[in-house]
């Protein structure tokens, strides 16, 4: 008897992985059996990795396999969720148990440290395809959106900018960084934390949200179309590690701090009203928010100042087109 | 500016697209916001198509969006769940406009029809692949799953058996019908129809249910190991199609019906007390469900019989294995 899609889940996806008590079936029926959070909003996330167009071969596997929970978890921490249920569908061109075994094993330790089930999906034959669609909860109302941005909130972004972009333009031998801060920017390229803390407690607090994918210039973009806004971000206070600083030029550090993506920090906007509130709660996060900006109402338009002046980008790429 | 994925989305999956009122925000923030029916459980389904695995370069864009949606509302069925949401991974090799115009019709007019919403999902480059995940209700505790059969209960299966398989084979010239018969059973599996609306009906009478994605025989067989018993089948009382009988002989029609997939029907238990109340309510049903045999106590084994003997298989492939 050849090993089946039945032993490849048995053996890889279903033993000690985390469960919750609200997945009265997960895997093993035609579809899981969920009991969703009483007075809960649901929050529903989709991200799809493709081998050789989001990680090629050198990526390791435990690393496809975490980072593909990690930018859905991302989304869900960017409308303020916490996070329940996962599903994968795993497209694979053979049998790989070497593979399959760090592949789980990433995805299984996301999985537990963020209290999630994987709670169905699919496997088929065909070229390397990874997608997961992740599920969690808010309190009714108070999902975080894109579009409630309102002139003069101020701008916040989380962590810093820039880093698995450095990562990657290193691989590709676009730039050449000391071998101590490529491991560093290579954990964030791989490993990515979702800011699934920090986005729950933006609730009430924050105006709008959205997880940096796609580089922030583009993604604070989409906050600006949705809320009908403009913005003003002063370049001098971009986040940035000491990779970015020591490794490029200031220019080039602004550049991919503004235009890099696969960061997955917050980027969010909070009123004044609110911002005494936002800066005590805040203390408490390891990825510590800094203000970069502030709202205005000059609709779409994204001002990049530098000591009061208009700052230029070298080559501003400004975000990443699927279909460009 | 070239055309990218925001210009997909917009073009293809929003514009007249059936909305629900419990989908807050759908298409367009990091997730969905949805709110799910008060006092159900969610019932929650994946399914993958690749490429040259699923389907063929011959088969029509309108029946690969109609189909990755059947299947997985055919979860949806086999549960007894309402259907709701869906969401979409779709990975492109290129910008097929034409492509994307009859996929995105085919998908759109199934959730049209089945009043479901799509909440959400991921554009990506690479291999043609497509994968939804989709969402439904059922009232707390009614939903319909794999382990509940018992010794004694009536087995049924819905419709008629073998047509997409009969389909398949002819296409790939493994069989040789006539035109008129090809034409209905290539309906079938280009086009499958979940069947919702029985699953839903079957709540509170069936003891157990699949759907026959794989074949009767394999699929049967998921509801034997869950449930730990055995049936006992009359082939003779096999639904059939008049494309199946006629163009093949009976055992290998029989074969067809019993281990062929890409049916989507649906078997399903009924315990002795609830038959009269299944009958009447059946009767409603277009997809008029014949009862095969029978549930038994030997756990796991499944006896085929004609005119009483046991029946032998010209060549029994008994259900597909992904990974074989």
């Amino acid at each position: 008897m050849a090993f089946g899609e039945f032993d490849l889940i048995q053996t890889y996806f279903t033993q000690r992985w985390h469960t919750r008590d609200d997945a009265e079936v997960g895997i093993g029926d035609d579809g899981a059996i969920l009991t969703p959070a009483e007075g809960s909003q649901l929050i529903v996330a989709t991200d799809t990795m493709v081998a050789g167009v989001h990680f090629d071969a050198q990526t390791p596997a435990r690393a496809i396999g975490h980072k593909v929970a990690a930018v859905n978890l991302s989304d869900l921490a960017a409308m303020g969720a916490e996070p329940a249920w996962l599903s994968l569908a795993l497209t694979l061109p053979q049998l790989d148990h070497d593979w399959l075994t760090h592949f789980s094993q990433g995805l299984r330790e996301i999985c537990e440290y963020y209290n999630c089930q994987l709670i169905g999906g699919d496997t088929t034959q065909g070229p390397l395809t990874v997608t997961v669609t992740a599920q969690g909860f808010v309190p009714q109302g108070q999902a975080l959106r894109r579009d409630g941005a309102k002139p003069g909130d101020w701008i916040y972004v989380s962590g810093t900018l820039g880093d698995a972009g450095l990562a990657l333009a290193a691989q590709q031998h676009r730039a050449h960084i000391s071998d101590n801060h490529y491991h560093r920017v290579l954990e964030r390229l791989y490993f990515p934390s979702p800011r699934v803390a920090l986005g729950q407690s933006l609730r009430e607090i924050a105006s709008s949200a959205i997880d940096i994918s796609d580089g922030l210039a583009a993604d604070l973009g989409h906050i600006l179309k949705a809320s009908q806004v403009g913005a003003r971000i002063d370049v001098d206070e971009l986040p940035m590690s000491l990779a970015l600083t020591e490794s490029l030029t200031a220019d080039e550090a602004i550049d991919y701090a503004l235009s890099s993506g696969d960061d997955y920090e917050l980027c969010f906007t909070v009123p004044e009203s609110r911002r005494g509130v936002f800066d005590t709660l805040v203390a408490r996060h390891s990825a510590k928010p800094t203000c970069i900006g502030r709202v205005t109402n000059e609709a779409g338009r994204l001002k990049l100042e530098r000591d009061g002046e208009t700052w230029q980008a070298p080559s501003t790429r400004l975000g990443y087109e699927h279909f460009s």
